[in-house]
């Protein structure tokens, strides 16, 4: 009756953040309000320091056993020459593909207290809310040919293939709506379609998606160039942003940038509903990276590491009153001022430790 | 002895922002300071409209045979529906190809004068001034195969593929290194090799190009999702950017909108050298697209095409004093107060149209 966490520190800060956020999940355990059953594996740079892969067979089996998989974060130069299977990224995609995790929801969200910490005005940010949900388990990502041909002459070339069909389209647009209906009831879609013929895809399938299944939801398109400048000059134009995994991973990156609170947002990775359990495999892990320049010195921001816990708890365990906790809880702890280094922005307080905010985050639980 | 420029005007605004650069060029005709012999085509939705084609083989014929191209803009929602080998698009995708301009240029600067009217904080980008240099004939934009299959059973597969050769990559870097000399001597290379292939190759062969040639040129990497983070978090740390084809394409959009002086951008398209004649190709454009919503209306901004004109001075022509003028008058014109409502900021003068921006610009001359 446990739920079984499996969880993947990985790399740089990752060990760093994920110990704040296994203290959250022993208390709520000790507490009683619901009970954690933690199994830890590796992935990245330390699995293949330990296993020379960048997520062993073994740990793949318990990620796939488990109710949900918290990862922190992999990669960082110490792995940078190492063979492209194994490299530290290669553990992740293997992650998303083999638990066919194909939608990953992104919220960028300003957090009012950290909107001096954005470089954007701050009327432009103040109060932003809004939903990238990107394509994960196709595209550019995995598609075949993906190869190094050796020309001769000293000539290399190399491919990659970017490949969307119907289902896929279909199937990450209808989770954009979906919980576009939860929010303000906007969609806007992104591709290329003047240059990619996947975009002309994405356009008509996500069309006749909204006008079958969704005409109460608006839709708009924009092109994904044309969407990049449209989230610095007015990102609260948006709700929810559905695109396909390439520009996903560059949009989303953007859009966190500009609230200021990189080092607080968490993103969801699921799978499909089981029809058979009616569960779904999900992956939760910050959008910020392994920061190997702060690694080891106890500085890092826990925060979007316990938001993708709190995550983990409304939509895989559906315990929403407990997230709600979390995230007051957060709230909180920044209403006092609480800073580490990244989101000190013009305060005054003393900035805080990865610890010192993970232990006050817990206090306030 | 007359350069032979062809002219583009395009669609949406473009004919409009022309006007204003052939005022100028006519008027270095008749002042006897450079001879200059106008010849206009069609491109883009007024090509289609015309000729059933994006550009007329008689109008590429004129654009190899011209000294430089200059281009405004193309595209607009009323040709939404045209067929995909015929779109605007297509018209500005076959000059870039045909022609073989390889290298696309786009400085992204901040004019002092509006670093009020950037989303961003004004000391993030007051000064700002980098220089994207952006792959333009190869990667997905247009790698073979790149079709829509019918899969049967209403479902389809779409694919493009992004196709990269040494040679590819080797010239592009040569001109990114070599701008960075004239410059602060700065090289940031951008891709995603944790994911891509053409990654990997393009980070192997920029590092041995520097290795070889521009060791007294400072070299980093960045991951193209990061990449697009530091624009939005510090772009003064930027010198010169060379990325690819579509890395290109968005992140020179959010660098150019960072600027807050989109209007303002201009850009260069350049191909090889000819050993024969030691001309090069090149075509020169703004940054800014079509802007069909106010098309006809005699509000754009004409000064990124007049800037592209000085560019086409500079670049193609040798007239470096010449365009000193232009880029003078241009900064004497803001100076006053001049702007056009795109740049208005929080100015309180009367907001100019585009004549009266171009005539206070030939006033300056
Ligand atoms: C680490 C890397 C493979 C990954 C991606 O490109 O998807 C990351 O940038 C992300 O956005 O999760
Ligand atoms: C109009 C379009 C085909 C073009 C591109 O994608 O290259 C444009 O966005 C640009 O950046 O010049």
């Amino acid at each position: 009756m446990a739920y079984k966490l499996f969880v993947l520190p990985g790399d740089g800060i990752g060990p760093e953040v994920m110990a704040e956020v296994e203290k959250i999940a022993s208390f709520f355990t000790q507490e009683g309000s619901a009970a954690f059953e933690i199994e830890k594996g590796l992935v990245g740079g330390s699995a293949y320091d330990a296993h020379g892969v960048a997520i062993s067979d073994a740990d793949m089996a318990r990620a796939d056993a488990a109710d949900a998989v918290l990862l922190a974060a992999v990669g960082g130069p110490k792995w940078d020459a190492v063979p492209y299977e194994v490299r530290p990224e290669a553990g992740l995609l293997r992650l998303r593909k083999d638990l066919k995790l194909f939608a990953n929801l992104r919220p960028a969200v300003c957090y009012p207290a950290l909107a001096d910490a954005s470089s954007l005005k701050r009327e432009l940010v103040d109060g932003l809310d809004l939903m990238i949900v990107r394509e994960l388990t196709g595209g550019v990502y995995f598609g075949e040919p993906k190869q190094i041909i050796d020309l001769g002459n000293g000539q290399q070339r190399a491919i990659d293939t970017q490949v969307y069909e119907t289902y896929e389209i279909e199937r990450i647009g209808r989770i954009a709506f979906e919980l576009a209906r939860k929010r303000r009831k906007k969609v806007t879609s992104s591709e290329k379609r003047n240059v990619m013929r996947t975009g002309v895809l994405w356009h008509q399938i996500i069309n006749r998606l909204h006008d079958q299944e969704f005409p109460d939801v608006t839709l708009e398109h924009q092109l994904a160039d044309a969407l990049g400048m449209q989230l610095v000059r007015a990102p609260k134009q948006f709700d929810v942003i559905v695109t396909d995994n390439l520009f996903g991973d560059m949009l989303s990156d953007v859009a966190a940038m500009l609230t200021g609170s990189l080092g607080m947002l968490p993103s969801a990775s699921l799978g499909e509903v089981d029809s058979q359990t009616g569960k779904r495999k999900a992956l939760y892990e910050p959008v910020h990276g392994s920061a190997p320049d702060i690694a080891g010195k106890g500085i890092a921001n826990p925060i979007a590491m316990i938001a993708s816990f709190g995550m983990a708890l409304r939509y895989s365990f559906d315990l929403g009153a407990l997230a709600d906790r979390i995230d007051n809880a957060i709230a909180a702890t920044l209403a006092k001022g609480l800073r580490t280094a990244d989101i000190k922005g013009s305060s005054t307080e003393p900035t805080v430790s990865t610890t010192q905010m993970g232990d006050a985050i817990l206090k306030e639980l």
